[in-house]
């Protein structure tokens, strides 16, 4: 049996935490050849992406890829196979911030290393 | 919104994982007036619950309390409110050794702080 990485299963335990606590899940992603995301975004060679409900269409948090529709600075980006982060170059899943909106959110941001 | 605590997602998220990459998931449970097993089986104030699929019977592993009905020392103890950790008992999901039996089980263990 290969071995399996925790990460993935440690990425969704926090995207579940974060929508029942009331906080934006945001991944800072490490952009390489295999990351297919906007480049107009990429910052220092990272891209912190919101995987909320609320952002993201079609998401799927699996063992190896990372996958969504979302829109990024107005312009949806449709998930398809070639525009995916791999779970491998997801260097944390932190908050940034709270979600807007809300009365009852939390209003300190939490970070997490993976 | 009161504060959700992260530990209950990160052992639903190991105890997965252990299923998956074919460990053994384990408790170490600090005992007090809530926890309810058996003294017995007690050192040091903790204990160590084997919750894998194979030895526990109507597992929850909730965001307040984990329960489960298992087999002590060969004596059936069964699963109610009354007999239960609680998660914020729970010092590490660790694993102590792979599944036996196996002939593609991963040889090292795995220990985990939460």
């Amino acid at each position: 049996m290969a071995e399996i990485s925790t990460k993935p299963y440690l990425i969704r335990a926090l995207y579940e935490w974060c929508a029942d606590a009331g906080f934006t899940p945001q991944l800072l992603v490490a952009v390489d050849g295999r990351t297919r995301v906007p480049p107009g975004f990429v910052k220092d060679g990272q891209i912190v992406l919101n995987i909320s409900a609320g952002a993201t269409r079609n998401l799927t948090l699996d063992n190896d890829w990372i996958q969504f529709s979302s829109r990024f600075g107005g312009i949806l980006v449709v998930k398809n196979s070639n525009r995916s982060p791999t779970v491998q170059r997801v260097h944390s899943d932190r908050n940034l911030s709270p979600i807007t909106g809300g009365t009852s959110s939390p209003t300190s941001p939490a970070r997490f290393s993976l």
